[in-house]
């Protein structure tokens, strides 16, 4: 592969929101001989990883690891859950929700949006009147996006549920936490939610290639009765197997050594330290963008992604641009605009493994962008972060 | 994971059909940090391996690859092309023909199933003689398993597309190729498959995590039509993207890295000698257990697979008991009986990245094995295999 | 690397008597990150893997690691412990013996070589007669060669001790322990050795650059009035800052991790059990020369040693043409002739990482490449070390 | 290894100047099996790393290869060429300098300092007036370090060698790049210099482990009467088996592959570029610790290392004190000051695989680091590192 190996010197900075750096343990434990997935070694670490991911996700109810990416468990949570011709209700955050929309489509759902003006996360309260108003209860799902990785805002599942629970309609809670996991603080079982869907190539630091489902009892029940077509993505026949550690069909063998090593990284930091580790540093990020004078995508200051940072380029100049100049120059790769975004946003993802000096770098390789590509801004992005960093109380999570 | 560190010394001897044993070289290229799968150096790369898959698959029609193992791409072949209710004609060769034919019913469809006895491949003249009958054109398309991994009993796959011809009926002709391709010849073209269907973690010589279709085009054409519902799955938007060598959702990046290298060396060693290689070790695999007095579940000596090969334990003996030995004092795993064969046969994996002295271990595990485990058989059937391997005409492909 | 690149399928046969096999886990210990190696991280290191050296010479006196090749602690033990001209008395058990003497006269010391057949240990009768002899001590060190790689012939260390004892005579036991340790009982405090050499790529399983010394109390006496220039070598810069886990000069830190992962290998099958295994190998691969008829290079079968086995060619043959014929066709390296046996022996090594099946494969490969290469011999040596092995008290160390 | 499991989140800062980061890629190439050192395939390996080599020093002389830390490359100048009690005149540049006459002390050989103050190079003046004074000729060699680690001054080896000529003394001229080869332009020929001495971890971007020799021809015939007992080291043996590749014994076969990959990316980059990557990269150092008011230990600004940054702290501040803040708040590792200059300088690498946007994530831990250890400073040094690093021409070597 002539041109990964023609890389210029130094280490590539990889700032798109997922996949997200993987950590050279991981990539060392992946390193490693397949086993018979049907042998008894296999079996400890099945069990190993699904009750991990248990515990990512805050949850006692069963983990489901597909190897699929992100989108597949997006399908997963729907066809099991519901029938042709069901009614969900999706909020559009961005174009991840709006990704999400179209694939419940085309699998025969009615999908109504919630239209959002992809800068906030979704309305609590418009989801409950809208609720309160089917009093048929022909809405069947509310599916909503936690951390919207098109526009780094943030949507409050917490506040979601209790405007379920307040318009005391039954339908189901589906969260894509895709880029929040492992990342930002998700509470599965507290927050009731009754599908979570994730994937390997965010905060749990892995190469795209896993995805999860987490259920409830709830999404049990409905899954007893959904009459969507499902074989691949069926939950039945992986609890039945996950029992042992097993899976029905061959799991992505690799992928679960890389599982069970950044299960135990995730471990030995501790999921409030690893939570707090990302608050930081996206303040530290959001100080920059301050600095520099420039605008955030996401409104809502409350709403605020602590995994990436997308930001409003000028108006007339190009984000793609200014994307390009970064990658020729200072070999960072950044997030794109996306869907309605397109060109006039650019994205800085800080999940995953990643620390202080490491998002310096990506700072410095930001503003020194915009100053190659003619972008109006204020200097100073850097020693705004710099400043917030050096701050002895800056959410670092003290050691003791 | 302490279980996996604890290994006893020496290489252990993975003889399972698949996942089989991923070289060095593909470990290595997979060791390797992810990249931005929206980038151009990513486009470079997407398109080598996917025009490297029509050269595996010896077709010039697309290929596209999953993330998701080789269940994912049975269903994949079933949804784009198929609409609820169709009826399919499924060769029951053995457990994997018999997961197909579930997996299908599960999806809706109307299977219709031609009874075997799991030990030999498809007959040709039984799906002649049913298409024939079948004038209103009901049965939509014909599902056989080239390489049946449960029994090592292979179907004429070209014997098969004339048997449809000759009927003169439309039916598409489906392909499981997941033991077979990349160790034994598979002409996709030439034999006028419809939808081949494959995985990674066989003849590849990856770890499992990809699967792939190797589409015609009728069946582009069928899945302009095909209603069963789909996205993850879908071909037209995978066809789009893969234009630039880009997918429309994250695409499983290092096992990409693998499969490029695994192409690479596929190419150096050359289809050809690939297959011959496999022939030659299966004929020494038979030739061994001739020798040992025991019997092949493969009834058709014409049909013996050369990528595995199954093999009947004497009456009274647990093939169980006998694998359970051999792991626990021989470090060597083996197939296990599946469905109807469940502990009555073991089979030993002769695929992928493998060669004569590793073969001469694992028959000598074998051979060890069955006197230890107490299984009636005459030695001798290394020393077989042996005679067969070093006789200068053995199948080898003399170089020059 | 292009011919590194183009190997043939499956994995190579590395028989020769070092570099051994490295397992996978001691080469994903090596794919780490270099580390600050005046760190506090280092400190740790350091010290486990001079702890492990200890319990590996099975002394409690001081080891010395060096960045070089077992050559290099060869030098080590004469320069730190000898001056100009002092009298040297050297067994000549083969050509590692006759290479450490060439040595020897090249750093200005008087060596009295003891001649030898390259078939046998030294001998200690001998070595007392001339120590005897010697009423003027003017020898100062006896060097014997433990396991003599170049014929498989082992020097019984502990009567060699007890020869020297009896002679009454001070000269200091120097042992090359290079291809013994860490595969054959080597017990540096109970024989009473002054110094142990030895290197990292046998039975320490890891690539070759690092070497080492054992040293005792009388060795350190030595050294502190030794007037052989030293520096590089130089034990007391060594044993200051070995005491904190760090070195005089930047240590190989990547070899030092491999180091810490194959002593946590040795100690997880516990030393008795390797031993056992080594043993258990070679009396299979004795088993397998005798059946064909050839004979062993070491004439006393007390002698014969565990780590390798070499076998003398039938008059007439080349042992190198046959090697090329077995590395062509079945890929797999022997060890040569060498010195005096150049051509006329080859070896087989089977120590390290390796295990029965590996071995059958190994020796399957030796009696297909006789044949092969015209060589008269009879068939049926593998069945032979398959009968040997099968048998179950076969020097296995069973479990419990 | 509990401790190196256990590293925080993010890559780990590797600021000290040696060993440097080591590129993925030669890590990759690293993790491969060990082969025959006596085989056909490692002749190609051997050749080509040899071949290599000499391009890095720019010779058409021999460069010899050592299993061994940089350390052996010194005592292998000195043993090959001199004879007991010749004398060498040093110049006394730094630590590193003084070690290496510490070295040559205790092999024997009568050292004459030139003493220096440890904030320059060495003075071409000096050497050609302490060389015009020798009229007797004791003087057998000049030993000069080109990049003095613990200083960050550089010696000119070009006046050396023209100050040399012009005293018109026959004296060797022999030169420790071991900090410099691979990271700013060394020129063994064109300079005239005998024996340049050079080890794997730093512009070569290796682990530690091997070390080098470049000669000349006046260097081979000195050493053919060189006296110095020496057999290890000893060049002659080397000559004759490099020529196919091979080595007297066995080769450091893991960090030879690394060598080769490493090879092959300085190639891609081109030594030019190279050289003016490290120049901008210490330019955009310098302005920081400008722009902080500290003073650099190098006091002559012609002569300041393009491969580290050495700083000198305020009066009655301790290096080690920083150096520990940033350690374990910002988890970068920087060099200490060695020898005379103890506690009271730290030194910033900015050598081998490095690139801009890790020195400004660099060079803004040494920011926080200094605010957090209370050292007084003006803020302002990394966006000062930015301002030179963003202008178009700041010594960026432009494609085309």
């Amino acid at each position: 592969m002539i041109s990964l190996h023609g890389h210029p010197s130094g280490r590539h900075f990889l700032q798109i929101p997922g996949p997200t750096n993987v950590p050279d343990r991981v990539l060392r434990a992946m390193h490693r001989a397949t086993i018979d997935h049907r042998g008894p070694e296999f079996g400890g670490l099945g069990r190993a990883v699904l009750q991990g991911m248990q515990w990512v996700f805050q949850t006692r109810s069963p983990v489901i690891i597909y190897p699929s990416s992100g989108t597949g468990a997006w399908e997963a949570a729907l066809v099991n859950t519901l029938s042709p011709g069901d009614r969900v209700l999706m909020a559009e955050t961005g174009h991840f929700a709006a990704l999400w929309q179209r694939l419940a489509t085309r699998l025969g759902l009615d999908v109504e949006i919630l239209e959002g003006d992809w800068r906030h996360g979704a309305d609590p309260a418009r989801i409950e009147a809208r609720l309160a108003a089917d009093a048929g209860h022909r809405i069947k799902a509310v599916c909503v996006v936690h951390n919207e990785t098109s526009t780094g805002a943030v949507t409050d599942v917490a506040q979601v549920r209790q405007a379920i629970d307040r318009s005391g309609h039954p339908a189901l809670l589906m969260v894509d936490a895709i880029s929040s996991l492992g990342a930002m603080d998700y509470r599965h079982d507290e927050w009731g939610v009754d599908v979570g869907v994730a994937g390997s190539q965010k905060g749990l630091m892995l190469p795209p290639g896993l995805s999860f489902n987490a259920l409830s009892e709830r999404a049990l029940r409905a899954a007893a009765s959904a009459r969507l077509p499902r074989s691949y993505w069926d939950w039945s026949a992986m609890l039945t197997l996950n029992e042992g550690g097993y899976f029905p069909y061959t799991p992505a063998t690799t992928l679960l050594y890389g599982l069970h090593e950044a299960l135990d990284m995730l471990r030995a930091e501790g999921l409030e330290r690893v939570f707090a580790r990302h608050r930081r540093l996206a303040q530290a990020t959001r100080a920059a963008v301050r600095a520099w004078g420039l605008e955030l995508v996401c409104q809502d200051p409350a709403a605020c992604s602590n995994a990436l940072t997308a930001v409003l380029m000028p108006d007339g100049h190009s984000a793609d641009a200014l994307r390009k100049v970064i990658l020729d120059r200072y070999d960072m790769s950044l997030g794109q605009g996306l869907g309605r975004w397109s060109g006039k946003i650019f994205r800085i993802a800080h999940l995953g493994d990643f620390n202080d000096l490491s998002l310096c770098g990506a700072l410095a390789g930001v503003e020194m962008g915009l100053a190659a590509a003619g972008v109006p801004h204020r200097p100073g992005g850097v020693q705004a972060a710099l400043d917030y960093l050096a701050r002895p109380a800056a959410g670092r999570h003290e050691k003791g």
